[in-house]
């Protein structure tokens, strides 16, 4: 029997539970510190999507990027590094084009916009960023109107898709289809659970054959990559455009790619413009998320590695019970024994061995991302930490 | 037992039914055939809300009451026999003023746009008018976000939109509200079902204390007026604005009345203007409207009694079971028994008693609409037409 | 020399005179009086462009054409006289299609946005419908720029509009091109001035060359037809739109007529209805806009006779000066000789003669619009009437 | 007599000279060429209206400003320096609250959209950046009418304001009034002419009377200030909104700040995230753009001066006449005697003087920018410069 239960699981917490996460999502709410510790690379902490830079941590790796290759600033999102990063992503997704972009809701957004054209109609997954977490954006200034399937779940079904879309036509009478369909992968209010790529090739396959357009919301596609072994390629074939972010595990302070046919994508300079996101100069994310680009995929193979053996490791410790999310990517839930004082373990952790954890949710577990911070120590030493913290 | 039970009834029937419903609504699509039949005033059709006129005597009618009361032409909207009209809504539902509008699409978003300002969160019946017949105006025109409630049923009730509220409030991080609340009542894809007045009531208690403003769709007031007992004014009091349509069982040929706070109503002229909705001269339907107010609750009272007495009269013919539909308005399921050829016996219904029933929908039973026509017979006349026309 | 000067003509007087046109263009405000004289057939009123029908009058036209050609009801706005009336204007304009619309406002409208698709920009005379009397349905509602043209002028010439569209694209960073061309044709606040046929073919073949879509905002065009002698389908040819109103001489209480392509024309169903423009029932005003048309060459051709011998016949009446608007079409401009008492002359025609004028504007010119009530009189006994009633 | 006649001045280059105003205003256009130069410290750039740093002189900055004041990162736009910021603006303008935007055109449009409400018109200068240069953002987002008023001029008066909203109010049917006004200045456009301090009070005045709200895009407020004397918070206590930019003087690589009454300022994170401009993280902008606020008045009194002093010594000089643009601020007109080899000389400039100046326009004149970079060099050296390089 598995620890968790992919879709019970996440439909017993995911509603009740949502208050409870949000210091589990903080670095999307208002009041994360940010440690300006400069001992960095030593800590481990267990969350967030990868290294989150302290700002003269920042400056100085865009110095020792420098210092390799010099960085030219962009003029208003054209050329310089911004230019590099863009052709680096056409060739990661395959695409005819990338474009950066100032956040992810504005890549989603301008994205769906193009793809559904007039119809209003775009169905997404109801714990999707695209549907909670852009303050209904998409009706409000896109005038679309969001269908969600897959309500507590992470994903629907190529069936589930399909039903939805012949209840639809059936029931209204001025019913003029469907726009387009929004898949986000991995899902971040599910826990970073996937949407499987058989699911996603079917899915693929429906829109294709019915002439509705596919956007792919990949702020995190790498984890995707990583945890499942689908390439950024492969996930991307399957879709018309791409949305990437570059601060969840590629360092920028900000920023997003969206990648798709140029004929989707050249229409996007006079989007982001009159939404007002054309910002002067942008080389300070594009050249850290470039530079981080390089190895992202070495990385993330060694953080999925580690992250197997923290669990075999964990699980071998008394009173400490880890288990991977069903479909899962980089966000693991642990569970102590009753009898643990856990504020006192997080506090040890933390002062004698530099090793953050999260507290724990409603439910009671512990989630723990895994991000390239776990490689900063070695899996002894950190299994160590937890043994000697947990039997104190 | 009751034939129907309601909640199951409708969330049985209403989804997978609706390709059959479509000739059961059929005047909401584009292909019903409007009688030239000159004898009207004998036949009794079992389907509509109302009588409808064809041309010759629509305005046989407009003569007839010019010669009582000249009519006055309005000039764009202004004036005439629109301002009586508008005078006359006033006091049947106690608000400050009354606009014409041409359509209760228009009346509906325009209410719930200037209700809910800057807001985007307005929540509907799933089987509403608004959600499923306005062609995605409230998103594609408005920037609107409709947010469906009670999916298959008639209504929600207070305590189901209270845990809605809660729920969406505690799942985005920018959550800013709720604009309106819109309520449909009676509920035509519901087949005339209505939202019982104390959940009414309740619903509004709990919006005013939490400042969130409520429209009534009140297409069909009257009909929920008439099989209710309560009030006009008593329902109209619940709400911000109020919504009547002209043409239901008001005989004109299009438009609608919105009623509602003057600080409101004030806004409208210049929103109709700006939607295309200022039409020169409004009399032909002002004038028919206005003379089917005058005795409109007199003649439904008749026919909620009629209603009463063919139930009866027709249960206890061998082979008909005739039975409300539960919080019904005029609308009631008759089911024949198999071995009744349908076809047939609607044929001579028609030719040899002036009688019109409508096909058997996809659950193989008959939908009779109550409407004046029925008091163009006498209850025995309609009963032995229908105890020939099933022996036969 | 000419008595009006065109465009200084319009230019002096038009802006400065605006608060004085109102009563002169009284039928587009809020306060006209509307005659219910049953005597109507011998009156002569110098002001609308066509016969304005009492209720009663109304009433029994419509019986009339029922006596001849059964009218047959559409139903939201689909098939019966609808569907007769369209197809008598997709012959009269030589377009593809035609749909009935409920307002000129909204066949401008969206004739402009389905033009202009994505672009911005949409090129308009400054003392256009579209401009000004449209309370900026175009940005409020359908997110277009009017470049307004040609101020205080009846027309902008082609070179005007490429000089226009020369400058803008040199002086915008994020040009991105002309959405689409509108022209009214006459020009209502110009006193009906036209514009030149020649000038008209010049424009088109430039935004036939530039790919710039081409709206004719045609409310009036069958008086621009009946002057200038270009017929109604010359005039088509030029445009990818054209909008005719139904009310302006062709006698319904409402209504308008778009024609063009069946690719735009398709799209506009949907369009209506989630700008609420659907009405349930149009056959009042589409029998009688059908009716009219039959006629109304022949009738405007002997209105234009007409108005020229009136011109002759009153400018040989000592103290009355009667001229043309240049390119005018029904609106001639009368000067009183300054001992004259305008009020008591405009007194005894209506009471002695039944001729109604307008009252003097701010220029001191009495603008009368010829339409066909002034055939209801013959010219000697018009010139007679307004000979005895300036000499007393 | 005047070198350039203000009014005519502008007039008569300004339309016709716009491709060739094109390199002059390059940084908003895409081709800049931004100087990687690490001896930045001695180049004299006369364009631009501050120091542009390229990215390893930014990190080095940052480096500075860190080692006085830790940086500290913000959390999607709350908190750490980007709170520091808005705190300084507000007692810099008085306003109650600010707020970081990531670009001046959404601080504008937001600002706009906010002040006019549910009204369409909003008036502002025919040569702003707002009508000219945001792309049409104000109607393809917004839903506003911009109405331009003073084509070719820098400003337009309190009495040009005043007659054009009469006549606006004068001639639509459906005049809702005017929703806000929004004033640039200086005006970029115009060669950084100001409005006169005096009009602004009596525009401002004027509108308070009238309850029409007033903003100011102040992007380059600071150059204003420095040149007219008035100080930021007068020029702020006119208006009801102030953007001010972070990148033009105050070295940031983008952003800008939107001050105003805490009531509409507290709308605005709701609204940027919608419009997608909500960047997780953002001190490299703000601590760049705190940095450079401390001095900013001190260093831009010393341009004025200097720039006073260059002009004095510059027309001394055979060969070159300078004068200041009538109104101007840090923009000013040379002019080359005809023999003069212009491309030689820059060339030369360049090479063996590190000071680099425009190509001449359109009308042969060159325009120098004044910024920090002519503190530099000394008066003399840089005199010595224009004088060597002119007579070779």
């Amino acid at each position: 029997m598995t620890f968790f239960n992919r879709r019970n699981f996440i439909k017993s917490t995911a509603l009740t539970a949502i208050p409870a996460l949000i210091p589990f999502t903080a670095y999307s709410s208002q009041t994360i510190e940010v440690s300006n510790n400069s001992a960095a690379d030593t800590e481990v902490k267990f969350f967030f999507d990868g290294k989150i830079y302290d700002p003269m941590e920042y400056v100085s790796v865009l110095q020792q990027i420098d210092a390799k290759h010099p960085i030219e600033s962009d003029v208003y999102g054209n050329g310089g590094v911004i230019g590099e990063l863009e052709k680096k992503f056409t060739e990661a997704t395959g695409k005819e084009r990338a474009i950066y972009m100032p956040t992810g809701t504005l890549a989603n957004q301008l994205a769906i916009d193009a793809l559904s054209d007039d119809k209003t109609k775009v169905i997404v997954q109801q714990m999707s960023h695209v549907f909670c977490d852009e303050a209904d954006a998409a009706q409000a200034v896109f005038n679309k109107r969001l269908v969600p399937l897959a309500e507590g779940e992470a994903y629907f079904t190529k069936s589930e898709l399909q039903k939805a879309i012949e209840k639809l036509s059936g029931s209204e009478y001025y019913y003029d289809g469907i726009g387009a369909v929004s898949i986000e992968n991995p899902v971040r209010k599910a826990y970073g659970a996937m949407v499987p790529f058989d699911e996603i090739k079917q899915i693929s396959e429906y829109c294709r054959q019915n002439s509705i357009k596919l956007h792919l919301d990949g702020a995190r596609l790498y984890l995707a990559s990583a945890w499942s072994g689908v390439s950024i390629k492969e996930y991307s074939s399957c879709f018309d455009t791409v949305y990437i972010s570059l601060y969840k595990y590629l360092g920028a302070n900000g920023g997003a790619i969206l990648c798709g046919d140029a004929s989707v994508i050249s229409k996007m300079q006079r989007q982001i413009k009159i939404h007002g996101g054309n910002i002067m100069s942008n080389w300070t994310n594009a050249a850290m998320a470039l530079y981080k680009l390089e190895n992202i995929e070495g990385v993330l193979a060694n953080v999925v590695k580690r992250a197997a053996e923290l669990t075999i490791g964990l699980n071998k410790i008394k009173g400490i019970h880890v288990a991977a999310i069903p479909d899962g990517t980089n966000i693991y839930g642990m569970e102590l024994s009753e009898n643990v004082n856990t504020d006192k373990m997080r506090d040890r952790l933390k002062k004698e061995f530099k090793i953050e954890i999260r507290q724990p949710g409603e439910s009671g577990k512990i989630m723990l991302s895994m991000n390239e911070t776990v490689l900063n120590q070695s899996v002894t030493s950190i299994l160590n930490a937890f043994e000697k913290t947990i039997s104190s």
